[in-house]
């Protein structure tokens, strides 16, 4: 057989596995949207089996063949990309023998079932024994990987490919440096927004129709989508002719639905426009966490909540409002509303201002652990001096201290520090922008946002994971990752807000 | 490895099989209530991509294997008639030659679209070759699969496991025996109902809300389906614990989702209440379209379009109708309104009087198509001259004539005498049923409907595949295929609804 049939086979071998990976993903959003609940038990056993099929083709032979036999070819610039991260997927899979795999998934969802109790009864020391576990497992996968500098950096790359604790640490130093006292001088000023008119009864119905006006406004095409409700919102691009948004209604505070819908919404920008080329490949999705959080992040802040996107929406939101919610409110009012920043405990509760302080707080946390300078068992005093230093608030308990987020129960280190670096992108994104589009604010002010949805798609959107997160910032702002501009962003936004001045 | 073993991952393979179908069932599902457009063409290959793998793993050598080694062991009875469902379909896949089955799916694909047009343009001639190489391929699949008495036999068991032509021969002449005079004689009668409230604007959120009741006095059970909307009913049973049903809503017509969803509902019953032990299996499904159909017309027809029925249910009807729709109407006129019988060229528009007969034209063309008797080229005058035998009126062309339905051209012979035989089943397990419930009027003008569903639970649904339709016959009313019950239904019900005495 000649090079070119081999590429062809393993090309139709990895449109395989995209096929049963878009099973898969309908199968888990129908799970979420709707699907009847005796049918579950089932349906989980169908995701068992197909699953089971990925990580049988993503470990099997044939690939391994593939990958030794193309690695030495000259391939197109795309095949080559894909055979990389059929390689990274490989070796992340092999390298960890089956049995302590296996192992480590009963951990997995056993220590997630006891977190909920840990959680629900305030008994961090009920949990301890199931992270030490996890982390002791996480720490020899790493070993059997491999690292080079730091062993967290292997856990940053899984989630952030090319991310360092040498350039985090770097970036999340200036960032607390300039963010600590903006909190502590917001903290103090005395003019607090108003607030009162946000929690009048929106129906849910009318906020479904908002939501919908604002998601075609930002260029989501319901051609290749659709908006259901979910307790807990999501976007899941199955293809990029398919990219479904989830929101959620809350008939009290009409923010969580609005701002939650615009933030799944550019996370589906991004999927809905990903190269069609890239169909039925690995690369056939967002770079990186960090990026795709960028685009959901610029949307729902950056743009979401800047003045200019609500003197175009203010009036239509208004219209909607069921009795008036918002009669006598400025706009200025609400503007100032709607970007309230208080310190607080929960971290998917936080603002934007305070958001990336939690994140570093888990970060430095995870990065401790993993590095032998801290124990799990230290874990709540830990967590609870961090917040008092960064943030000036104590945890009252584990609840809505150490024990909040799901995420180190179901084994997911490195991941955290995606959520920050989405708001890092964000804010130099939007400088590049600044600069290339002479009348921004204009063109959002009058609710022309599609040239902002097209210019993320050429710069972003459309290379999937043909370029790695460091090469989408470099070559779309000229410089590699740089806080400066959230900072900046921050301050001059929270000036304004809180009138610092 | 022992037997046991063997029979185990016999039991694993056939497993994983029905997980690749419940993924294909959930993704049909979704295509048809609301998948966004865009994304159809690469969920096509996804579905290609997941039937090919059934069909492979149908068609392996380890199926073979299996079937080989477990055919001569002494099995439990489950394991024993899956094997034979295995076999049936190795079988029947196999005798097959690949090259002339791909062909065949070629054909098909073309064949279907070919019809679109000529049906469109009343053309039959440009049809007329694709029926006849579909019809020259099937009769040389029916040469490889082999046969006994009768070449259609062999399609008649693919959709009515042994259900052979000179059975229904004599049923079926029975049948239009006694029809055909009704029919004219309901024709000639003055006592025409009256329908013209039938078509008054029924708002659909409000038919939405009929329907979920009916459906839940059915006994459907919501936490294994839910309600949605699509241009032609359905109900899909993906595993016992998730069975769905769909509806449309003409809101000029309110009888298209109430009926739809009364007869969707029957189908459901059937896959809902089908034994949890038989999940995973090729059994965990109705056991013919011919006893499926019987449940879904006993639900429809009999039941729902009885007196006793509306006599508890027309109140309901009527607290939903907008505008006071039923205003002044009695209930004894709604109920003939519904039951209003005549003469029609459509198929799926006609009444439960006449549609046997749309069936039995069907059912003897093919017949005659599959042993020599008749030629394709002939059909639309054969066509024509039928329905004027039958039904006393003459197709103005062949949109309306030969041409109506897509079955053909999908290749599906064999498939229409299940509609009538679903008929005909339903009127025997009635018989059966009034017989064993002393008050069975009584307890349906009382909206007690969930004995019914548990009498044909306990005799019918939860056998799955176990028994075969005429074992199901057999054990529910003691004696074979009986046309007798449903011509004696029949005569009842329009002689009073046409007081033809």
């Amino acid at each position: 057989m000649n090079m070119k049939q081999i590429e062809k086979e393993f090309l139709d071998f990895v449109k395989k596995i995209s096929a049963y990976n878009e099973a898969l993903g309908l199968i888990y959003w129908d799970l979420r949207t709707g699907a009847p609940k005796y049918g579950v038990e089932q349906r989980s056993e169908v995701i068992g089996l197909l699953s089971s099929e990925v990580f049988k083709m993503s470990t099997s032979e044939e690939m391994a063949a593939y990958i030794a036999t193309l690695s030495k070819q000259l391939l197109s610039e795309k095949t080559s990309k894909i055979l990389q991260e059929c390689k990274r997927e490989y070796e992340r899979n092999k390298k960890v023998p089956e049995e302590e795999y296996k192992e480590y998934v009963i951990l997995q969802s056993k220590a997630e079932s006891v977190w909920e109790e840990a959680k629900e009864t305030d008994n961090f020391a009920l949990f301890s024994p199931y992270l030490e576990k996890l982390v002791d497992m996480t720490k020899r996968f790493v070993s059997y990987w491999g690292y080079q500098e730091n062993k967290y950096d292997v856990l940053l790359d899984m989630y952030e490919p090319g991310m360092t604790v040498s350039l985090l640490d770097q970036v999340f130093h200036e960032l607390k440096d300039k963010i600590v006292p903006l909190v502590k001088a917001v903290s103090k000023s005395p003019y607090k927004p108003k607030t009162d008119f946000l929690f009048e009864k929106f129906p849910k119905e009318l906020q479904r129709e908002v939501s919908l006006k604002i998601l075609e406004k930002m260029g989501y095409n319901f051609n290749a989508g659709r908006l259901d409700e979910t307790v807990h919102p999501f976007a899941t691009g199955l293809n990029p002719g398919d990219v479904r948004v989830t929101t959620n209604y809350n008939e009290n505070d009409f923010r969580t639905a609005i701002f939650g819908t615009i933030h799944e919404g550019g996370h589906a920008l991004y999927e809905q426009n990903i190269s069609k080329d890239l169909i039925g490949t690995p690369l056939c999705t967002g770079t990186s966490m960090g990026i795709h959080e960028s685009q959901s992040l610029f949307y729902e802040n950056i743009l979401g909540r800047s003045y200019s996107f609500w003197k175009n929406n203010f009036e239509l939101l208004k219209q909607y409002a069921a009795n008036g919610q918002f009669d006598g409110v400025e706009l200025e009012d609400f503007y100032r509303a709607i970007n309230e920043s208080k310190p607080s405990f929960i971290r998917i509760e936080a603002d934007e201002l305070t958001y990336p302080l939690h994140i570093m707080i888990r970060y430095e946390i995870e990065k401790g652990l993993f590095n032998g300078e801290l124990e799990v068992k230290d874990l709540p005093e830990i967590w609870n001096e961090k917040y008092e230093e960064y943030l000036g608030i104590r945890p009252k308990n584990n609840a809505e201290g150490v024990l909040q987020d799901v995420h180190w129960a179901g084994g997911s280190f490195g991941y955290f520090p995606s959520y920050a670096l989405g708001y890092i992108y964000a804010a130099q994104f939007k400088h590049k922008m600044l600069e290339e589009f002479a009348d921004f604010n204009h063109m959002v002010e009058s609710g022309e946002l599609l040239p902002i949805q097209e210019w993320l798609t050429e710069k972003i959107h459309q290379y999937g994971k043909l370029k790695k997160p460091i090469e989408i910032l470099k070559d779309v702002t000229g410089e590699g990752l740089n806080p400066n501009y959230l900072i900046d962003y921050l301050y001059k936004k929270y000036t304004d807000v809180y009138k610092l001045n």
